[in-house]
């Protein structure tokens, strides 16, 4: 079945960020802020706690180190300055799972590292090569691997290539409310339609997902994608009530 | 035979701390520094690298999450929040050596978190039990358990038992260029004689270390310290080259 | 007649706080924050705008460097530091009014550093030097000094003297949801009844100080102060109603 | 005469760079970082302090929000966004000059926000605005207006232009160690030969300045440049003594 999937423990210091309460018993994972571009030590381990609590599956959520920029502006770093980045970010959120004796599951990064990754064979390389790394110590230690989840393409075998290269098993996600150009890329927020607003508008995507079936890109023409998890967002009471609405979708026969 | 551990990977983003190429040889033990009071994920990095080199045994320097102030200003945190932030960056270092495969085998809080352990029993408490936590997982895992890095002092007992309380091993430093009060408390930096600037003076201090005889406190009075490492510092040539001079004298029969 | 003051712009990167355009129309002066504990170069623009549409009353509301802490921390410095930190920060917000062709009237200094300030002379007299030498700087531009706000106490002829020596008017602020001790302080926190919740105890309180009548403290004593204005919160819609009808209050004859 | 300007104030919390004391007697003007990619109120009221004992000219030395970058990576603003963090710099700088009785006198944008305003002629109109804007209420105030430094070119009317719309005077800059390509840009530093490394090179170039003669570009053709200052170098005592070097043979007739 397809997981929903939403980003998590964004809050920082004195200010709020999304209703995780509200929200994380509508999902199946959670991506949880590292600290580069939200949250913080004691936010992590009490995002993991509700998530344990709820039985959903625990991802890092790492990014750039831009809490300015909410992790939003590319920054060039050499292959082993992000890899260092990505351990860091990685190896802190094990620790507070392990201390909590969950599990930490897979990787999601965030924000411009999670396009630039896209966009760029040379940086999904890097980062496969630093999950797999960490794969490694976790295989020695007899720990199941991490997985990484990464944009549901119309052609993902090179993505899979390369990560089976590092030991890396990819998890293909897709957006429940946004809109996709004809080949596949996510609709540039730049238009005005590049965010679905309307409730049933979102889940005739979602069905369209659940059923394998092509959904109508930007220009009109069918496009087919396959999606293990799907993203879905809980800023406000209205988009957890369609969270929780597209859960239910999910879950009918 | 006495340790000597420094503090290393102090260096922040564009600005230069220490000359850690030139005193890595010289030490047995590398402190470091996490992100929150120094260094950061590539600092980190290619301070592990060059421990591994040197074959320097590698220990986590964390610290309360202060750049502003190099960690040296006490902040109140709850038990929580402090064990989240150790977690946090003791999982940083750990995933950062498993990625060079490199062992991490200790801990040392950096600054104020240090002194403040030291002066209240429950931090000390907190702090050992957030290195349990670790230690229990690193168990499951078969590996090594860490061990604390925390003062020698005239009655060690207290703390030896509390640790013991979390699974936690502790090895007591001494500070080799620190004048000591006859209560066995480190001499305030506010007094101009806090710190030992001659060299014949630091050495003397060292042979009495390893000697395990009495050194001379600030009063004139002997006060006898068990110590199974020294702190020594590489903030110019000059105290490196005193370093240099303290290992030659502790390899001597 | 007595003002409203109310923090304003206190929200930080990607993170909002308080609502800032529903509150504005209800207050007289805005307590800006200036980048150290909240706030940052384009949400000081955007709220001195904001309060310029609503001829509200502009103030500097400096902090100590903790964006972390929300400025809730104390932190030492020298006294030439904090006037540095002090200087930096108002003259960052006069350039920021100055291109808006406003004017900047007033500092109020925010948590840890306010709460400081109250209960140590010395730093009081500090901040009166720094805001002082502002001012000495504005009568040569033929600019009216900069007045400072500070807690309304029993005695408030020791902060007037100091002030005065170093030509800085007061303006003493109550407040309208707090609990006070007896001897005019602030009850603590700690306390489950140092805020008032209930609307008609706050304009309760509220018509006390329009009055210039006592009002009750904690322990049922009576208690007067003298207060230029009153500091009033706009977090959320419960509490900006409550400074709507505080506002009605106050305009009623 | 052609007037030194150095970068000063550039350290930052713990972490010590440059040398301001040593360099300091050899320099016409001071660019003093203002708290956005290096410095702080404290570091920028002592830089102050050490410009005026040695009666060097003062100047704002802004820079994109970017301590981790050094202000080295380029970030996408609106001009509105632009313009509040460079009055805010501006204005902390003036605060803390104004405390000091030294008045402030230009404005040499940083790094990335140098490079980029040489590169975008938008972005150059938009640094331009906001420091007009300043001008205009330094105007008012009978104060002399501040300059802006920026990159001496082949031709500089569209950029002297520019600026004169909005009431600003400009300040052409050159490289005294900076190897020029035969069109008036800087060589990229991804060559090795970027910057000039020997002495007599340098000298050699700044004499061409100074007599108003071509100098020798990448390529080997001769380039003419007009440069109201030179941009040297503070960074350890080699480059401290070519600075003096520069200066005397700039004094000489």
């Amino acid at each position: 079945m397809i997981k929903l999937n939403c980003d998590m423990g964004e809050s920082y210091a004195a200010w709020t960020m999304g209703d995780d309460q509200a929200v994380m018993p509508h999902i199946d994972m959670a991506n949880i802020a590292c600290g580069f571009h939200a949250g913080g030590p004691a936010i992590m381990a009490s995002t993991i706690a509700l998530a344990k609590r709820h039985g959903v599956t625990i991802g890092a959520h790492p990014a750039y180190p831009d809490i300015q920029g909410f992790g939003r502006r590319s920054m060039a770093f050499t292959a082993a300055e992000l890899q260092a980045i990505l351990h860091y970010q990685i190896g802190a959120m094990q620790a507070l799972c392990d201390a909590q004796n969950v599990t930490l599951c897979y990787v999601k990064p965030h924000g411009a590292l999670y396009n630039d990754m896209q966009k760029s064979p040379e940086l999904f390389r890097t980062v496969c090569q630093a999950v797999g790394q960490i794969n490694e110590s976790r295989q020695q230690r007899q720990q199941a691997p991490l997985f990484l989840v990464t944009l549901a393409t119309t052609n993902s075998e090179p993505h899979r290539h390369v990560a089976a290269e590092f030991g890396v098993n990819l998890c293909f996600e897709a957006f429940a409310d946004r809109r996709y150009e004809a080949d596949g890329s996510l609709r540039s927020r730049h238009y005005d339609d590049a965010v679905l607003t309307q409730r049933q508008d979102i889940l005739q995507q979602v069905r369209a997902f659940k059923a394998g079936e092509p959904i109508t890109a930007a220009n009109g023409s069918l496009l087919t994608l396959h999606a293990d998890t799907l993203c879905v967002h809980g800023d406000n009471p209205e988009s957890i009530a369609t969270v929780a609405a597209i859960r239910q979708l999910l879950l009918e026969n």
